[in-house]
């Protein structure tokens, strides 16, 4: 309802401001007896935060995600019980942030938190700070590991664009997050990571930011997944990655650039693989038809606005609406898609493990094995 | 969980296949005391409805709305109780689809259908078909006239492109659905329509379909309208749209084009406008900052594919794995987009009514008025 | 949010007044691939009308259930599609409640409907009526045929008290519904319904009406189902429970009491019977430890108030706030109880199906399978 | 979906095991601008913990609760985002319940979670513990204090029944928690209260336990609360309060005892009272009408069985099917009833709560205010 939940089986309930006691996540209905991945956790979570180079904020977080509940102490197996995550606020210097109480910074939430709440969390942002993510990235990555254990599942993300550069193709099919973490940019292409290195720095010297794509592939979903009508997989997979702050657009598939096709281009004709498989052809579809999963790969992109704040002085009002000019403090990202790499393979794990768990009680055969 | 209700606080849940004993909605949460707006429905049902010209399928459906509960009988006004809306299934041909039971129509949801249920509604594509639409018209025309009554609230939708033909800018401020409707096409620019037509005749000539985009301009959304982290406003809005038949991508303000700004270029600068109001001199943002509505006209876009149904021979496979070779036969549209206009209207409805019932719980001084 | 959806998995959403457009249910999470019980659910629905003797009210009604969507035409096996089944509404005689509307019969739901939504449907109560259970039987009764073909679970309720009349206990290991049914009081034991018949008469002769007590009895659970903390089986039964009309009270196992025992005589025993399955000794926990079944029978109790319609003036006031004497016309039930019967098994089974799948979810063991 | 979150608007989640790093409680939904409770909190904490006196279980709880989020931290405001609060387990002994992993205690929970997970946290009992209810209490006392704050209402729960020993009719009109608190048994009637004090040491004496009643009246709740179907105040009540550890059953107005009344005693005639106000001049219906309240002062009772852990030798088995004999260690209360007392409260408070907002929007006037 106050929309701090995610997901209908496998649920994720996010709390937390950006320098209060701590930010974290519950984990309700993960299935009791899995191994709970530690190390795949920090990994994420390291990908995630910032201050990993210059090109991200130079904010220090620990991000040392500690586990309070739902774990058996001596094997470290889940219980079936709630899974609370938390990582503390070590970090916060929040008198950073006291001259902010007065004036809506421009495209911020300043001004939509107090027209809805009537007060905000002033410091870092409150709950509309990217550390709100920190969160999602550990349930997400959690989440992540089920799909891995029950049916082999990889997940993938880079930057495909920062700013007019562009990504072109690159092979889905083998892409592994090594390759998107060979630059900093998380860029698989090194020379198209230089060029998106460049914009990003020349940003930075003139105090202004960037934004770009991320696409994201999801590979070894079985056919089947998704609810045909409002819980389609491209729905839910849209809202999840919406839900991200900064996050402007989505597409799957072919995406807008469909759009621009007739349906004889468009349409992937089925065959059947040497294994007796049903597959498809070509995959404009991006893995998913009528909401549901076909076996192909899961295509998508997302679309990040560059950052709000900049270091240039801007003319906007205070909260008695005198026109005021703000100048931004502090430490901030240039461009977010780096560090958005990991929070958008942690959304697409959450749907995706949620309909993995419905779709097993979609039929009386699947219910009587 | 099965997917087929939408919202939180106004709720709908649909129901019915094609060809079978109807479609239609149930709407829970409809609160008391309005009077139901049936005129405003079959209105909204005629826009949607196939056979409005030689633009969209021939079948003729009749979609009168019939209100089964939840209205007083002597006054026409809402009890508070569930509103059951069905539609008939009048012009039902089964026998065309006859032959689709055992094979796989490229790019439809027979194939995903059969591997999540084990087996589907042949006729007319069951609940896959894009008639399931008509509780959704029906419900959401309902909530887009609570939100006109409580807020005066305006919602419009037109087609903004369809295949390369792209309509430039519109002055969304003034835009109506008359100057939507003066073409067949609903592209409010005379000259553009008759592209966009000769584009879907050729396609329609050769067998072929053709996609687009629907843009939608809400004005008079409140500031303080959405939830900041799952239910963000963009993520809430971003799920209605993909969840209807054929979108493969959504944007919100810039959008896509966002990401080639700088923040310098995207940021939204607030004013205090003559009435005291904080605005914001531009709209980059389309209306939602952190999820929340800012006041400004909330601005969007959905992308449809091309039609999966083309009248060519296709290649593809039934259930037994074997190739054969399909021929569509019926009426099918050969472009959605003129019909996908009041459906995207209808969902930003429902996703704004729910938010104007949750926004009213969100402050104690809320509470007291 | 507004209470007519029950269930997370196998979600029922209720709709109808008593005497609008009809009444009915919409069942979203039925697995695909069920042959419909049609039958089972016509003997359900019998055993629910008002009419069946002179023990209940003579209004007639027709309750046949049609199906309007959601099965397979050809087999009538469940598509996995929501299943929306309908009672029409042919033996209105609104007339009777016309002098209804303005005054407040005591302890109906006709001031708190006003209070709640300032108007309401009057004819027959609308929602409030004990029509409103044709929906929950029909959907509960799909319910229960799926726990039967899943797991060959048996429900079986009784009348257990009518007034004072109190039944001893009965084998609740071999009970049937045949048993059940053989008196029109709905209590197995023949001297006793015979009592319990004479009591009701007692007090229909004097205009006034009884109340009493169900009983009920879930055989075949088998352990691990309910969830540890608020959805409890014994929460979920409960509020299953206390939806119906007219129920003021709820226990389960040696409910009320199980207060007045002792831990060392209430405590059940486990012990390995000869196939090498846990069981206990005794039941006084009725099958539910901690939350969650434990492979006992299921026991339950539900206390039914007397019918608040009673033929005798009585005093009360009307919308105007005026003193009126209020009579009672038309045709009622002096006792609910056999009506009754049928209810609790669907309440039951609604709970159960829905423990039933989510209980498939709760292991990766079990999601292995 | 895992019964882990009780409510709609006012959405509460818990998490922690008895022996692991924390049990806590996440708030979502509750409205903005509310100064936090802190004493009242901390107060009812106090009451549910164990180690008050020689009746209840000697260990020592510390149970000072943290807030970690969603409060504005200069002023203790309530932010409208999601609040967390935990309790650390300082006082944790696990050895204690080192032997007890392999064995099923009789009429606890430990063989359930086994047949449910596979696995379950031995130390403390877990999930299954009577801590678990730490996170209830906290949530439920904000919740309270919304309820007084918008509203006025008072909520007092009192043990009415220990064994044998039974309280007759207090004045609820009237009660207070200090006259409740005056004796450690928590019955406002001193001479009762020695009774049940008698019978909760005679059973600790013989290494036994007792159980009891609780009963609650909650006064000031308007008409209008609570929805007509599913979700009636009764049935929610139901539910919430048989999701306490130890309950088995429930009853509203007079209960079980109402089957036993004719509807012409049972029935409460209206009035209309000196301010105007329509008022009903008993009180069998409990204050809740078709579900709804009427303005009258809400009264239910809860069974609470005799505590499972007794300090007798039991039969029973362990995991490998063994017969075992189990002698309990450790400190465990004889009768759980005084601690109850503020979980019945709580779950009082967070039904009422819910129902309070979602009242909120039962109607357009109520939307236009």
């Amino acid at each position: 309802m106050s929309g701090n939940t995610f997901g209908h089986v496998f649920r994720v309930t996010t709390f937390g401001e950006s320098h209060g006691g701590g930010l974290g996540v519950v984990v309700d209905g993960c299935p009791a007896g899995h191994p709970f991945p530690h190390a795949r956790i920090a990994e994420q979570m390291a990908r995630r935060r910032p201050g990993q180079g210059k090109l991200t904020s130079a904010r220090q977080e620990a991000d040392a995600v500690q586990v309070y509940s739902g774990l058996e102490p001596e094997t470290g197996l889940t219980l079936g019980t709630p899974i609370m995550m938390m990582v503390g606020n070590s970090d916060a210097r929040s008198h950073h942030y006291d001259d902010l109480a007065a004036l809506y910074r421009p495209s911020h939430a300043d001004y939509t938190y107090d027209a809805r709440y009537g007060l905000r969390a002033v410091a870092g942002g409150g709950r509309a700070s990217a550390r709100e993510t920190v969160g999602r990235v550990a349930a997400g990555t959690l989440a992540e590991d089920l799909l891995a254990a029950l049916h082999g599942i990889e997940i993938v993300a880079w930057v495909a664009a920062v700013g007019d550069v562009v990504l072109p193709a690159v092979d889905e099919a083998t892409l592994t997050r090594a390759q998107v973490d060979a630059s900093a940019v998380r860029c698989p292409e090194g020379h198209v990571a230089e060029d998106m290195t460049a914009v990003i720095e020349a940003a930075r010297k003139q105090g202004d930011t960037v934004g770009g794509v991320v696409r994201c592939v999801v590979r070894g979903v079985p056919a089947g997944w998704g609810a045909p009508v409002f819980d389609k997989l491209t729905a839910d997979l849209a809202k999840a990655m919406m839900s991200l702050p900064a996050s402007r657009g989505f597409e799957v598939g072919d995406g807008f650039a469909s759009t621009r096709l007739r349906g004889s281009q468009h349409n992937d004709p089925f065959v059947k693989d040497e294994r007796g498989q049903v597959r498809t052809v070509t995959n404009h579809s991006g893995g998913i038809q009528g909401g549901i999963s076909n076996g192909e790969a899961i295509r998508l992109a997302v679309a990040f606005k560059p950052v709000a704040t900049i270091f240039q002085p801007q003319q906007t009002v205070n909260r008695a609406g005198e026109a005021v000019t703000f100048q931004a403090r502090g430490r901030h990202d240039p461009c977010v898609l780096p560090r958005a790499v990991p929070m958008v393979e942690a959304m697409a794990a959450l749907v995706l493990c949620d309909h993995m768990l419905r779709a097993r009680l979609a039929t009386m055969d699947g219910l009587r094995r």
